[in-house]
């Protein structure tokens, strides 16, 4: 076999390696991440940054940069090297930064780095339209050479592909979690409360109890964004005893308790995986952990975990709340009932993780008294600010 | 250069392409085709089809046989060369088919076809898991040899990639359509008319209407999914005066057309472009085409279409069905209603691609009246038989 051959060969299996692996990750921030990590190492260099086209700002944004962390660089289109790149859809391979105009030596001033060499090629999709650019600093040995250039060309047609699927798979991930959340403000709707601090605050704390649990992070977000859905069945209660400002009649209140069945009714069936939890938290979450609760007096481990969990918050949540029946309560008298029921309304489990995530729900709280808006991750600060 | 560098060059060039062209097609069924039709190119065979893994069954399915079309092939695990191969993980390189023993004859016995030979790779996802086969017969010119084997087995790796990801993201589609559903359907809960047939004629009435219009698939699609979305302001209206029996007062109905703008409110400033859509239709629905509707008496183009489309959707369903105010109309008595409402309440446009599409329109309203349940696509039979 020639050395080109070897050569050939090598490249050939790298980037199948490198496909694979980047493909399949539909987390954007860590996809740049993986890609910037892996192009660093197949070139050899010191830094990889991968820069991405915000195409409302026109402007190429990057939130990796190794040995420069958590930093968002943004360059405008058309400024600088990687907006060069971007603008003309050229690669720049420049030997020596500081003899070259276009270079700017502004990052490395505040950093201390010192850039000797660039290699920064534009990332297009398949009709050839610019989405990002590629910049690799500072080759390990020598300068970067045509191969390099045309090894990160290569590498840079998978990313691209990989990028525009993330990109596609978070807007979609974004659309479904709004699109629970409005269902579950539009089900509160009737409701006087103040039904977006509720329902943020039962979105909260639920994940916050979650995490003091053997869950997984998925599961921690699971609940985070089904929990919201918990009272959706009250669509199905007369406007006569949802907004009934007296005490219910024993008659009304078993009319009022359906809201879980109607609630599971609702959500049952699910193909969508956060579907199928709100639809178990929706029907069990009045369920108490001795057996007394309703709608079918479930006991301890036959209420489903998630309904558990979503129970303590939103009874606590609901005692820090004025209602029309009754004023709100202190904070420490509300934990302190939380804890008289362990084992009584609550999984022990579950009261246990309170205890331990109190604090943060306080202050979770205390944001809101402020009127300052905390915002569920994924949920735009305008659907917060909903108030109906 | 070498040949072999030659070919490796050819080989390195074909698989960015590929890579590249099937990493961004989203919809399974065509990028398995993509798929098929480039592996067959790229391999110089007769036919390919790729097989997945359907989990549940534990069997390998295919939609796509060039020259075999709209067949759906299952060969279960461990069967057959596609089963085998599936099981073992092993390619299988067969150069006369019918003197091997794992070859069934079957299908070409019912099609006249020929096999003569055969190459047959897994398909894995990164972890190695098996996600399906890659089947090509009958090369062109002689037998398939390692070198494509090789090469079916890099391009068996991007394919893997893509359909992974095609696979996630309908399945999340799914979850987002199947949400946007439920919040149209939790949205009439309290109306009395049997909600599911209402909002399934909203959807397959206004498709219908749009694809007689100068509109993309996509636009079709659109609001296909969000029109079932366009009375949800209705959450916001009194039980008194949602469900009185008898006709409203001036009040009332002053009150009751407050719905349009409660739907606006609850679907505005959404992220999610189909909830966007969605807006538009619950606040424009009941504008009419020369300026008398509500709520604010928009007129002609100043109406978004997507509302112009609904609105003759909503008023020939809503004539057709039995209300309590009023009987059912016949068709042909509401088919008339519309077209002398033209240029009025109407589109001209929209009522001319009504007359285009009634005879479609007829069909679904039989459908609905046999009790035979047509289905929104994407959306679940059982969603479908929800009444609540």
């Amino acid at each position: 076999m020639t050395n080109r051959e070897q050569e050939l060969e090598k490249r050939l299996n790298l980037l199948v390696k490198f496909g694979g692996m980047i493909a399949i990750e539909t987390n954007l921030n860590r996809l740049l991440e993986l890609i910037a990590e892996q192009v660093k190492r197949l070139l050899n260099g010191d830094r990889c940054t991968v820069f991405v086209l915000d195409k409302q700002t026109n402007e190429l944004w990057s939130k990796v940069a190794h040995g420069l962390e958590h930093t968002e660089i943004r360059m405008p289109f058309g400024k600088g090297i990687v907006g060069i790149v971007a603008q003309t859809g050229q690669p720049i391979n420049i030997k020596n930064a500081y003899s070259d105009d276009r270079f700017s030596s502004e990052i490395d001033r505040v950093t201390g780095y010192k850039t000797r060499n660039i290699l920064a090629v534009p990332l297009k999709d398949v009709t050839g339209k610019i989405i990002g650019v590629f910049e690799v600093i500072n080759k390990m040995d020598g300068d970067f050479d045509a191969e390099d250039e045309g090894m990160l060309f290569l590498l840079g047609s998978f990313a691209s592909a990989a990028i525009e699927n993330a990109q596609l798979y978070e807007s979609l991930n974004k659309s479904q979690l709004e699109t629970i959340y409005r269902l579950a403000i539009t089900a509160e709707y009737r409701d006087q409360v103040d039904t977006a601090v509720h329902l943020r605050h039962i979105s909260e704390y639920s994940a916050l109890l979650a995490k003091g649990l053997p869950l997984s992070e998925k599961e921690v977000e699971n609940i985070r964004y089904s929990s919201p859905l918990h009272d959706i069945g009250k669509v199905g209660i007369p406007d006569a005893i949802l907004l009934k400002p007296g005490k219910l009649t024993p008659e009304e209140y078993e009319e009022m308790k359906k809201h879980t069945l109607y609630g599971a009714k609702i959500l049952c069936n699910a193909e969508s995986a956060l579907l199928q939890i709100a639809c178990k938290i929706a029907g069990s979450h009045h369920e108490k952990f001795d057996g007394t609760g309703y709608p079918i007096k479930l006991k301890g481990g036959q209420i489903p975990l998630y309904a558990r969990i979503v129970s303590v918050a939103d009874v606590f949540d609901a005692l820090c709340m004025p209602r029309v029946y009754k004023s709100k309560w202190e904070s420490e008298k509300a934990r302190e009932y939380i804890l008289s029921e362990s084992e009584k309304s609550f999984d022990p489990d579950v009261v246990k993780s309170f205890e331990g995530v109190y604090e943060q729900i306080l202050k979770i709280q205390s944001l809101s008294n402020d009127g300052k808006t905390t915002v569920i991750p994924g949920i735009t600060k305008e659907l917060h600010k909903h108030t109906f």
